[in-house]
């Protein structure tokens, strides 16, 4: 038995679905965030289908290099779930029925006035020496093994069952096996720039951090109409680490002004809607381009009809006469993609709904209706908020239709935040 | 060398980043499909970090497991990008710098009118033997090498420069060493129904099909407000291969019935639109809890400026009487979330734009607002469409707030479907 604490971690998410094209594996990502808590790296992740020569060959090898192995997956009823096995043969272990765990199963199908099926037994086979994890959300409980130092452990795989599990192991028992030093995380979201751009501008900072003792590791990820700068640092010290980052994380924003828009993980449209909170105002949004992104997205967060006053999505011209009262002429001379229009629009909402704040957008998506002068991507964006001069600008925005109208939403977010913060 | 198709492949994606809890690693699901349509069977992925050791250890084992191993990532010109070296070392062959590829990488330099950096020239470094595959997008090419009988394919990590590669593959080298058995799939898309209900409806078909010689499989997915049926078969007869699927998607239709939206791929608001099309229709939509999130979807179609007319978001009960001339005596009778006046903002609409179409959404999304009678996922759907009595129709749809908005939307969209399909 290793008496070090668990530093290294693999995790193999089994099931064949998981291989197909029209599936995401989510739960590698929740677990190397949890990991990453308690200074455990997630180092490998393999996604194996339900084969189990596959299964055992890869649990081997995962087994020869970590020091803690997590499968996720493979625990149901039917004849495609391997893992149980696989598992006790890799090991070297029998299989016993676990009385408890059969109960169990079997009261929760009498609640739902059910009969165990026959299958569902083999969710009740432990292999020999193995722990029972509770599974509150489903009949496959988890299971917790020790092999030669090493930790194992078998979680199910739908993340309503499998994640809180993880919040119960990471607060008990894989807390205990963890070492003594902890991985310390920061965020900037940034907006408004290339990731080149801040590459650039950051680089001579951070890369001095990396030398440093304790070093704090910095990775910068472009994801779309943002960037993130993601700080990382380990200590046994909480408070030393803390104090690091922050000064980290103050130097970064010193650099990079208004465009950091985030440094504790909310979301532009929450940083917006706080800022709308704190000073009481009311929004209201006319959308041509996006669609109803914008006012979507604004009201992903909870809490959002206290601001959200309406919008009118007028993709269409007379749509954008008859109900934001745009002048047709505006539209003959100008174009309804152009600056007077978008000014119209957010005018009209204005007057319509009396919200304190108003949002104009209009643009070209794409992938047609783009000119010489007027590209897909061309997107215009005014905004007028309380005591200052109504805004109006045009932006070049790139990709195909679903990133164009994206961006079109986070730069209409990112500039009401920059006048209502300024 | 062997003389049989390539069958099995190994995906390995390389990359610390992809092992953060910020990324998700959309490259080997676009290769696993890739591969299917040739027949060639993804069995294992595996995410490693920029770590020589762990590459090595998953490159060889997955070199003596799979017919085919693609690594994607690592090719960039800094001391992280290892993919290259551990590959040369594990197969025992020496690297060679090729005067074509570093000619290639400084002329993108100066076509940008840069010097290129020392450090790139890691980039014409080429394993004894490989075959250099061009990369159109980026300084890195990929590598084509066979080591006995195995072929290992290197490639870049973004999926910009990434996906043409592999486009570029599969119609010619991979297609010529792939089996003369091809992969064949059909999808069905079905709303409105439970997983559960799904599977008890079709398990008794299509478990027949397993065993049919040559079999077909499905598989049953649950993706957020609709169900998915797999179907895939293995033929060197395309045409056979492509009758059995149509059989068996004509079976399952008839059981599923107008609850199946799709058989070929479009998603519900491509269908909504191709109706909407056909029948020269417009559409207009008042949301409330949706918040823009229902005419923001059926706007993510390309042309969808054919038929989408405008839309109202009322998320206040003040814009709902003023936007769309809600009765006030109807709001305080009934309630905000209620069918009166889910039809009021129907009717609102349909007044004020002359939609052919007019659709009322208004729902508790959470997670705040509930109420014994009308809990959170209470949502109303109102649907007027020409020549037909008005629908409307009270769900209670399950989840946090992002669901509910997520499944109201999908709701709408499939209410409105089946009117119009009918």
């Amino acid at each position: 038995m290793r008496t070090a604490g668990l530093r290294t971690a693999e995790v193999i998410a089994v099931g064949s679905e998981l291989l197909g094209s029209t599936r995401l594996d989510t739960n590698s990502l929740f677990l190397s965030e949890r990991l990453a808590a308690l200074g455990i790296e997630l180092r490998i992740k393999s996604v194996v289908g339900d084969d189990r020569d596959d299964l055992a060959s890869v649990f081997r090898q995962a087994l020869s290099r970590a020091d803690l192995v997590i499968l996720t997956g493979g625990l149901g009823p039917t004849d495609d779930d391997l893992t149980r096995e696989v598992v006790a043969d890799v090991l070297g272990l029998p299989l016993d029925e676990d009385p408890s765990i059969l109960d169990g199963i079997k009261r929760r199908f009498e609640r739902r006035g059910l009969t165990m099926p026959p299958v569902n037994r083999r969710q009740a086979m432990v292999p020999r020496g193995a722990t029972v994890l509770p599974n509150p959300n489903g009949t496959a409980p988890g299971l917790w093994l020790e092999h030669d130092g090493r930790v194992v452990v078998l979680l199910p795989g739908p993340p309503r069952e499998m994640q809180p599990m993880v919040e119960a192991l990471c607060a008990g028992p894989l807390r205990e096996r963890a070492g003594e030093e902890r991985l310390y995380r920061a965020t900037l979201f940034v907006t408004a720039r290339a990731e080149s751009d801040v590459e650039q501008h950051v680089q001579p900072v951070y890369s001095r951090w990396r030398d440093a003792a304790p070093p704090i590791v910095t990775t910068i990820l472009a994801s779309p109409g943002q960037i993130e700068l993601h700080l990382t640092t380990r200590d046994r010290d909480g408070a030393a680490a803390e104090g690091r980052l922050r000064d980290a994380v103050a130097q970064l924003t010193s650099i990079l002004g208004e465009d950091v828009y985030s440094t504790d993980g909310r979301m532009l449209e929450e940083v917006l809607g706080d800022l709308l909170k704190a000073r009481g105002l009311t929004i209201a949004a006319a959308e041509s381009c996006t669609g109803g992104l914008f006012t979507s997205r604004l009201t992903d967060v909870p809490g959002s009809s206290a601001y959200v006053h309406s919008a009118v999505v007028a993709y269409d011209n007379a749509a954008k006469i008859a109900l934001l009262d745009v002048p047709p002429a505006s539209i003959d001379e100008h174009g309804a993609v152009s600056e007077p229009v978008a000014l119209a629009m957010a005018e009209g909402i204005r007057a319509r709904t009396g919200a304190d704040v108003a949002v104009g957008i209009t643009g070209i998506a794409g992938p047609g209706g783009g000119t010489p002068s007027k590209p897909v991507g061309t997107v215009v964006v005014a905004v007028i908020v309380p005591d200052r001069p109504a805004y109006v600008r045009t932006f070049q925005l790139l990709g195909g239709r679903a990133q164009v109208k994206w961006n079109a939403a986070q730069t209409a977010l990112d500039r009401v935040r920059r006048l209502l913060d300024a």
